[in-house]
């Protein structure tokens, strides 16, 4: 591995898909749960568009984030119903065809052998994908998620994309992951805005982020330290919880 | 009113700022609130974007989707910390200068009169604005939020931002609210598939969108009608409904 592959920070675009979030009907889970699995796999979330089921819509936003960065992941739009067109836009977006997957089809058949109707061609919906993709399997459901070589079409459901994710953990390259220590403060982050800027000034290899919160009828902050060096992590955490200490504040490691 | 303002579909479209919500730490809530705030005074929410606390990334999803609708809203980075780098960024989107505003300025000399330290250089940031801006009140914090013509710079805690929506209640123009009805159905989705393709086709003035769930061990789907018009609506809820009876199925009013 080349020293400009090991700096390289893989990224990932999200997609999410679905009039029901753009509506305030649905509250979307899958942003957190693809976020923190990406984390893992060593690859940063960069962008999240959450865009109207309308296949213009969806072409640009899969094109602009699946351009600019290593993975596109879509959730949405995979299911049998009429409203279901992410698999047309992809293909659309890609510059593919629609084809039947045979494997997806012999999975499907299978699933609703023994039960009413069969595979009906509104099932069979489910087995089209954009020519060229393998499947993600799904142990929850029949269907089964897409991949086209570097864009990823997972579930509306959220514990279904779960299962999709499970499946590939492991599979994907990525870089170093992201580590991340808090610590959490009763205190009005304006307190401490000076301590914050100064230590991450003196830590260039850390990013500290400030989120502050109201509980219990007071104000505090969590603040989370990000690095993907754990000794420059390790450091930064020390320098920040001196810094509280001297201006005599409370702090607890690991965050409130 | 004439006939093309009558049918002008207001839109909006929301930036999302923060490594909190793309590290997966924090599940946001901001988005389906202001989601339903929006539905409620008839603007569509036709766009979000999450991006990064970069002002680059900033600037161009502001822009996106500032000329591409109506309104936008921001919400995140406006606290005192060195991460909340919003205003800079959507001065900069906007090709204005930040200024200190006279008013947020009293408001903050008001609520940090009585509290420790007063009104640092660190909390006076919260006063920074884009040259033009006026505020939007906020009865939670001593921060108040910013607009700047069509521009809404929002918090990024959801209850602050809550309030600030509350101050914003009845003042944007917008159209006619879609409304909606939910049928709820014990039935796995691709059944009904081709029930729901026909009964949408036939209501040219309605929008049928399938939410499928998977709840104590059984598959179930709720059917959300949208409509401007309310007897569009009431037919379409009407054929929906007998052509589920006469498949057999039972369903529920109001969702599941």
């Amino acid at each position: 591995m080349s020293l400009s592959d090991k700096d390289h920070i893989w990224t990932a675009g999200l997609v999410v898909i679905g009039d029901e979030i753009l509506s305030g009907r649905t509250h979307d889970k899958n942003i957190a749960q693809i976020a923190s699995w990406l984390q893992v796999q060593g690859i940063r979330l960069a962008e999240v568009r959450v865009v109207a089921d309308s296949e213009d819509r969806i072409v640009d936003a899969v094109n602009a984030l699946r351009t600019a960065n290593d993975y596109l992941f879509t959730t949405g739009g995979i299911g049998p119903t009429h409203d279901d067109i992410t698999v047309d836009a992809v293909a659309k977006a890609l510059d593919v065809d629609v084809i039947i997957h045979p494997d997806a089809r012999a999975l499907l058949e299978r699933y609703y052998s023994d039960k009413p109707g069969g595979l009906t061609q509104a099932r069979l919906r489910m087995a089209r994908v954009p020519e060229g993709a393998e499947l993600i399997p799904n142990r929850m459901s029949g269907a089964p998620g897409i991949r086209h070589g570097s864009v990823f079409l997972m579930a509306g459901v959220p514990h279904i994309t779960a299962g999709m994710l499970d499946a590939l953990t492991g599979t994907l390259e990525g870089g170093m992951p992201l580590k991340s220590e808090t610590i959490g403060c009763w205190t009005s982050e304006s307190e401490v805005a000076d301590i914050l800027r100064e230590t991450e000034a003196a830590h260039e290899d850390c990013q500290i982020g400030s989120y502050p919160f109201f509980r219990e009828g007071k104000v505090g902050a969590n603040f989370v330290i990000r690095s993907i060096d754990a000794d420059d992590l390790s450091s930064c955490v020390h320098t920040l919880c001196d810094a509280l200490g001297t201006a005599g504040l409370d702090f607890t490691p690991g965050g409130i």
